[in-house]
């Protein structure tokens, strides 16, 4: 413990009962009677009381109890839309009225009404109505969040999702970490020309990139989405600048989209219910992770499960995610998505808690955060809860005591 | 408008959209650039700004603007079971990591495991679990709430749950109604001796009424519950002291519960997913209300939908509660069970709405709530939603702007 971590800590709490989620410890990598300190934003100790390097007094300025809070890593939500204009609510009534999709397609609704709304909306008003379900999130737990363009569909508008992206992530202090996603669908102007689209997509890449808009790259591969060689193009275009991929893959059809993931060595294939055993051997063998997202599984009624006995058996990462889009997961808490991870996928808590901290972490190429480890960042939550497992059993409530953010406290 | 609800009025809120749930209006009951006020706990107006009867200086003392924000009445849940103890979490997990029902019993688990820490538990140690799930509901818009016993299973611990319902209505300022359900499981002391456990359940009736801790009387009707004769004789014994009757029926099989449950007059009858069309008819003409309950449907992934076309058909009224619970719906959010309600049962937005409002409250036998109208309670939530729809569409998320109890802003 020498430099940069040494005491004295810019705090310590004692009283502490730690989710680790470190792979040598038991269930949960749980220590009980513990210590959690931190410097300048980063972890400096979390392990057992009694393990101090001295008197709690000579170690840190500032010293509080934790009064036998549970406290896990901070949640990483590693797939989201939440950048978005309009109110599909309507629409959601309109198919519980009983109209058939391509009613509400007549009727002006589907993605189709998103794009509308989202280009017709300024930054301002793009990032007004993103605050809210970002705030949502960071109250349940999130500290670090992905989020997508993909109804802008043009240029300009590709460019102002990601800038509102990135304003998001400065007005909350949260890490956001950006996913250029144009290749979601076919813009209106582009109807019966999808390569020709998909050429000004790999066009537009390099000059968003060059501006730090973009942390990686991803595409909706699908039959009502692109082709897998449509998505093979936007990956070389991302190849090209070094920009690490991931995809929509698999989830109505096998289009082979989870192992085109694995040939990119992609972050994350997204998620994959119709995946086969060779694709997750592939991802297992090029450290991509399976990003489940069942949120948009229990909105559309789906009834095929992805291959979890595979991808525990090839000890492929599982992440959880909530998906949050107008359209197919208006899902506004991780939370809530680890316990429907539990209750459709069959998830154990502590797999589904995994999957919203440390997977989630590595679907986003990130390795300094979701464990409570010396040296990863103090991004942390406090929770009102008994059990780390009610985390993933309640719907709803409000168990959240405290969110760290770098070791300061948001939010209260 | 005379008498108590003349102006001066206590407040009146301008640029409000109402929601007002009336029958006589278009979908919804919306009202849009309406006025609302109230005056000592009621509502006083609930109409077009353009029908105010006069200017509004001249009506009341205070006046603001719900910036036009949708507002509906507050929300009622019907039924739940929040007062426990213990922690049925790790039970949850044991579940999801592959035990049977049979072994979790054996380690312990299950109800009995909720009745013998509820037992353990002090009245202000109850009080003191139960406050944070109530405070979840009410801060999700809930401003009327049921509470059952049924964790105690003897005299003093039944005694001790309806004393906590009802302090937890007084810290919250909520109406809180009362259920007596003793006859909720067999406690171990009565092990085969289910008759006998009955008598008594009979005989601590009277003497909790004479309390006046009993608002209606409940009862467990199914093959792992209490059979239909056994709950006949609690109704009998709720009957003779003039108290309401509610039951939980046909949850998984049809044993007659909702007929038995309509044949006295029943307030509600609750689950129903095996209820047949005759009971559907019966409980139309004896004015029972189907109380809907998707998050135990949703945790138990059941397939067995309740008769939603026959209630339709027959005008039964459906109302939509939490039911929750440790065991079977740990769910904190009204809004959430009216989202489960439709992606799970197929109910529109709107019957989602009216379920968890005005049908609620006749499930409770109150009518003065549970629409926007003078002389209903000024119970009513401001919400930051553009189409009413939103309510039962988003999963998660923090919808609030404020909600007021009796004319009376709370939790702010
Ligand atoms: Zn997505
Ligand atoms: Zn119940």
């Amino acid at each position: 413990m020498i430099g940069r971590l040494a005491p004295p800590w810019d705090k310590l709490l004692l009283d502490a009962r730690l989710v680790t989620l470190r792979d040598d410890l038991g269930a949960w990598g749980a220590i009980e009677d513990a210590a959690l300190a931190w410097k300048n934003g980063l972890l400096a100790y979390a392990g057992p009381r009694a393990d101090l390097p001295g008197e709690p007094a000579a170690l840190a300025a500032r010293i509080e109890s934790a009064d036998n809070r549970w406290i896990t890593p901070g949640l990483v939500d590693c797939h989201t839309h939440l950048v978005f204009a309009g109110d599909r609510a309507p629409e959601f009534e309109r198919r519980l009225q009983g109209a058939s999709y391509e009613q509400i397609a007549r009727e002006g609704g589907g993605i189709v009404s998103t794009v509308r709304a989202t280009r017709a909306a300024s930054r301002e008003q793009l990032l007004a109505a993103a605050l809210p379900r970002a705030r949502a999130l960071r109250a349940d737990g999130v500290t670090t969040l992905e989020i997508k363009s993909g109804y802008g569909l043009d240029f300009d508008n590709e460019r102002k999702m990601l800038q509102v992206a990135r304003d998001v992530g400065e007005s909350l202090g949260l890490t956001v970490r950006t996913t250029y996603l144009a290749a979601h669908a076919l813009p209106p102007e582009f109807a019966g020309r999808a390569d020709d689209y998909i050429t000004e997509v790999c066009a537009w890449l390099p000059r968003l990139h060059a501006e730090g808009l973009v942390d990686a790259v991803d595409a909706f591969c699908e039959g009502i989405g692109f082709s897998p060689a449509q998505t093979r193009r936007v990956f070389e275009a991302a190849r090209a600048l070094g920009l690490p991929v991931k995809l929509h893959a698999d989830q109505l059809s096998d289009l082979g989209g989870a192992a085109l993931a694995a040939e990119f060595g992609g972050l994350s294939a997204d998620h994959i219910e119709y995946t086969g055993e060779d694709a997750v051997r592939a991802m297992a063998a090029a450290g991509t992770v399976a990003v489940l997202l069942p949120g948009a599984f229990h909105v559309l009624r789906e009834t095929k499960l992805p291959p979890i006995a595979a991808l525990r058996e090839q000890a492929v990462p599982m992440a959880v995610a909530t998906d949050l889009n107008p359209g197919t997961s208006p899902l506004q808490s991780l939370r809530l998505a680890m316990s429907l991870a539990c209750t459709h996928f069959r998830l154990t808590p502590e797999e589904a808690l995994r999957g919203a901290t440390v997977n989630a972490a590595l679907a986003l190429g990130l390795h300094d955060r979701g464990r409570l480890l010396p040296g990863q960042r103090a991004d942390f939550v406090q929770w009102n809860i008994a059990h780390p497992a009610e985390l993933a059993y309640w719907l709803g409530g409000d168990l959240v005591h405290a969110v760290h953010i770098a070791g300061r406290r948001v939010g209260a």
